[in-house]
Order: C-alpha cells, then sequence, then structure tokens
C-alpha cells in the first residue's frame, strides 16, 4: 500500500527538525527543538519521540509510511547500528530499536549525506538522475554517490565520506585525523581558518564589519556573505573552497564518471560562486570526455534534511512492499 | 546456451596478445604478436582477426562465446566506440563492426583496466567479491570499480580511471594534462622520474649495475627488482609509490566503502612493497570502520589481459542470453 507520509528527521550537532513529509517532498508539518546533546543519548530519543507524537496528531497511523533518521553519524547500514558519530553521544546507541520501542512505525536510519543524497535524487535538482554524485560542505564535508538509480552505500554503509579523499599529501590536518583531505578545504572551520590568516588584507572592509572589528567573531556566514557581495579578499578565500572541491571532484568524476554532481549544505547553496568555481576546475582537469558532467546546486535548501530522510523512510517502505 | 570457450584480446601499445579461454579462465592456446601500430589502425584488425584464425582453428564456431577485446583507449561502452586512446591510432575507428564484419563472433570492446577487473573478479583474487575496487600500476594507472557484483562503468563507461584522482594539488604534471595526479607519482615513467633524481645515492649500487653504469638505461623493472632485494633509494622510491597508492586508495575507500583493494599491473603485481605500503597508508588515513579493508595482489599476473577479455565476452554472451 502507499502510504501518503512518512516522518523524516534531522537530527544534527545543535537542532532536531522533524517533519511530516507527503510523498511529492512537500513537508506538510514541522517541529524545531534543539538537540539535547548534553542530556545524553536517552534525551536525545525522547526528543524525537516527542516531536513525532506533535506533527502525527490525528493522522492514522496507517497513513504513515515509517519513519527516516539522519544522523551526522558513520552508520553500519544493514545492522543499523551507528557505530561512529563525533557531534552527538549516540555512537552504540540502538536509535532504530528505543524509537520503533516507542513509536510504532518502521524506523530507519541513515548517515545525512546519504539522506541529503536521497532527498535530492527523490525531490530535487537530481531528480531522474541515475549516477550522480552529491556533495554537502557545512560544518563538514559528505555526500552520497548514487549508481544505477541507488544510493551506493557500500559493503558497510559507510560510503559517501567525499570531504575524507586526499587532495593534497601533507596538507592541512583534518578532523578526522588524516591530513589534505577535502574536508580540511572546504568545510566551515577550514573558511575561518583561512579568513583569519588572511585578516590583514581585509581592515576595514564589510568582512571586519560584520564581524565588529574583531576577528574571532568571524563566521563562514560572514564570508560567503561578504564574497557573494564582491568583496576581494572574500571571493579569493570562496574561490579556494570551489577550487579544492573540483580538485577532489575530479578524481570522482574519471573514476565514477556520473551524469552530475549535486553541490549542497548550507556553505554550498548560500555561495554559488563555489560550484562554479568546481565546475571549472572539473572542465580544465578531468579526462576528456567526462569534463561536461554537470554540476548542479542543491535544490531542498532548508528542507533537505526532513524531506532527505522521508525519502529514506519512503525508499525502505516501498522496497519492502515491492514498490518501485 | 553455455559456450565453452570465449576469445580474449588484448591490444597493448607494444603487443597484442590473443587467447582461447575456457569457462573457468583457463587459457587453452594463445598467440602473441607485436602491435603494428606504425601501419595504422586496419592493421591492427587485420592483426587481431589473423591471430584469432590461429586459436581458433579446429573449434567450432557453436562452441565460442564471443570476442572480448580491452583496449589502452576510453570507451563509450554503450555506443561500442573508441573516443580516446593516446597510444594507438584507434580513437574513431569502429574496431568493434571492423572485427565483427570479418569474423562472424559477436565482439564486445571495453577498456583494458575494465577488463582487469572483470578478469579479477571472475578467476582471480576478487573471486566472490560484489564491491572491490581494482587498480592497475603500469606504464599507466588504470582500473575498475566493481559495484553490487557489477563493474560500474559510468554514464558513458569512461568510469575506473583510478590514476586520474589528484593526490597533490599542484603536483607534477599528468601525460593527462593535469597536476599531482595519482598516474603522475604510481606509473612507469614516475618511477624512473623519482629514479633518475635520486641517481646520486646510488652510485655502484644494483641499480647502476643493472642500468650499465647510465642513468639513461634506468627502468622501473630495474628499480623494483633493485627495491626486491633491499637497495635502500630503490626502496624509497617504491615506497612512495606505495604511500602515493594508498594516498588515492583512501578517498576510495571512504567514498565507496569496497570490500577489497586489489592490485594489479605489471608495477602492482612484480613489487610486494607498493601494495604493503599502500594498505598501511589506508589503515593510518581512512575513516574509522573501514580500515580494515582487505588489499590484495591480483592473480592473472601475464594472464590478465587476456582472460579479463574473455571474462568481458563471457559477461556480455551470458547477459545477452539472460544466463547469471
Amino acid at each position: 500500500m502507499r502510504n501518503a507520509f512518512a516522518i523524516g528527521l534531522d537530527v544534527g550537532g545543535t537542532r532536531i527538525a522533524a517533519g511530516l513529509v507527503e510523498r511529492k517532498g512537500h513537508i506538510v508539518r514541522e517541529v524545531k527543538l534543539p538537540t539535547p546533546k548534553a542530556a545524553g543519548p536517552f534525551a536525545i530519543v525522547d526528543a524525537i519521540v516527542g516531536a513525532v507524537g506533535e506533527i502525527t496528531e490525528g493522522v492514522h497511523p496507517s497513513e504513515i509510511a515509517g519513519i527516516g533518521i539522519g544522523l551526522p553519524a558513520q552508520i553500519d547500514f544493514t545492522r543499523q547500528s551507528v557505530e561512529y558519530c563525533t557531534n552527538l553521544p549516540l555512537a552504540g546507541i540502538d536509535m532504530r530499536g528505543l524509537v520503533m520501542s516507542r513509536l510504532k512505525y518502521p524506523v530507519t536510519i541513515d548517515n545525512d549525506g546519504h539522506t541529503a543524497a536521497l532527498g535530492e535524487s527523490r525531490y530535487g535538482a537530481a531528480k531522474g538522475l541515475k549516477d550522480f554524485v552529491m556533495v554537502t560542505l557545512g560544518t563538514g564535508v559528505g555526500g552520497g554517490v548514487f549508481i544505477g538509480g541507488k544510493l551506493h552505500r557500500g559493503s558497510r554503509g559507510f560510503g559517501g565520506e567525499i570531504g575524507h579523499m586526499v587532495i593534497a599529501v601533507d596538507g592541512p590536518e583534518c578532523p578526522c585525523g588524516g591530513r589534505g583531505h577535502l574536508e580540511s578545504y572546504a568545510a566551515r572551520p577550514a573558511i575561518v581558518r583561512d579568513a583569519k590568516a588572511a585578516a590583514a588584507t581585509y581592515k576595514g572592509s564589510g568582512i571586519t564589519r560584520h564581524a565588529k572589528d574583531n576577528v574571532e567573531n568571524i563566521t563562514a556566514e560572514i564570508i560567503i556573505k561578504a564574497a557573494n557581495a564582491g568583496d576581494r579578499t572574500a571571493v579569493e578565500i570562496m574561490s579556494r573552497v570551489g577550487d579544492m572541491l573540483g580538485e577532489g571532484l575530479v578524481g570522482l568524476v574519471n573514476v565514477l564518471n556520473p551524469q552530475a554532481i549535486i553541490v549542497g549544505g548550507g556553505v554550498g547553496e548560500s555561495c554559488p560562486l563555489v560550484s562554479q568555481r568546481a565546475a571549472a576546475r572539473i572542465a580544465a582537469e578531468a579526462l576528456a570526455g567526462r569534463r561536461d558532467v554537470r554540476v548542479l546546486i542543491a535544490e531542498l535548501g532548508n528542507d533537505a534534511g526532513v524531506a532527505g530522510a522521508a525519502a529514506l523512510a519512503f525508499e525502505d517502505h516501498d522496497s519492502r512492499e515491492g514498490i518501485h
């Protein structure tokens, strides 16, 4: 049976968003609340259960296909277990079992880069594409790889970690402990690091004004805003983010030969320069015959997390029921 | 119907090998001849036709599933066209059509990295694996990616070009025109370049002896032989090849989460240090949970090209006939 709704949960380091989503990806109801991170994993489960209760009020359970939960974590998809989670105390917690025992819907959990890719595939920029790479630029760099119309999770479900491709041997340290990974050039902390290093070049500019003349107040958002307004230093910083993203994507374009690259996440979506520069780098550096790969900006924006998690629930429901 | 044999053709820059291969990968008959490169594409077709004639003498056509041809070229697999070929004059030539019009067997062409991956999957180190990455180190660096038990060719068939992942922004120039690609560190020309640069360090060593005291005579094979015998400079050079291979593979392990990496090609197979160092680099640098990916040496050795091309013919035949 084709249920009308799925519940999508986007559990982030600071915020939980829960949405009731209909089959076309429209979010009918939504609740947002702070993640009770300090209170531990069971408080997070309580918060999820409470949020789902709110958005499903008055909806008959039979209308709901299931719950999808996107987590900023490494998930063994087959076992549905949280293996590693750096920003939330969820490693080793049976998130799926705990939620399912309190809410009588099927629950599926996945990495948030994967849910973003599923969402764009079902409702966004990747609709109709069989082979594409989704890359999300935000606090970290993540993503998902679609192959033959399906999300490729890999042997344990750990795939899609595009941020952890080496693009510069002996480059700067990455939060994961490696060196010169894409994430160490293209995520928010890298943007802030580069902006602080260049502080001398923009005294009195829009950047320092937005940062209230204190370099410690600089955020990636300030730099992006300044870049979008044409500030020279900010344009340089964000151009480099795009160039480095392009360097990483060259490898994936050459190895996977996808139809398109979808650039998402807060950084990717708010700064068009990033995907433009990445596209130019791919056009210049990928092997002949695949330089025309389309580089598109993700379309779901703020809805990506919730809609993507709902897409996960629909996908899981439909594969259980044999619906294609 | 399950035919007993397929014909595998390995067309290289200097040599053509043609083999009659039975279903388990055993090469029953084989012919090798120099590639008539200077005589042009039609001479190459003539050579192929002649070689196939020799190895099929006395075999009834109904016993032959088809012909698979591995080429050092970028091939649009769906159109079965040779799009780019740097070492042989085959770009734009309808290799498949020309061979098929003269020999009445179905013909399938593919990139030689792909045929190597197909061969290892069917007969070699990757038997039974669904998700693995094959990387071939030789004159260039190539390979193939298996996903869900199938070779992933990508949207046009250009996938698997593992040698053209960027691992060092602003690194040395790659034969493809890019910079800092894996191939610019780990293929034969890079080994020779590094060995020449280090020439001062091994005066009077085994390296200079094998090279007859002339640095211009140094080949990758001399360096590998010296490394396998423990020569310090050669060990350093080949260790670096392995480290750089590892840096490239870290990205693929993080993005694709494969079960195993198969290291093949003349360089990869003759120098165990390369895969050992690559495995160590992956173990140190890949994200947690996927560091235990197996790194295996390819098993088909000198038979890889012919057996892999035959695997392609069997694969194509069986999918036409609906055999799985």
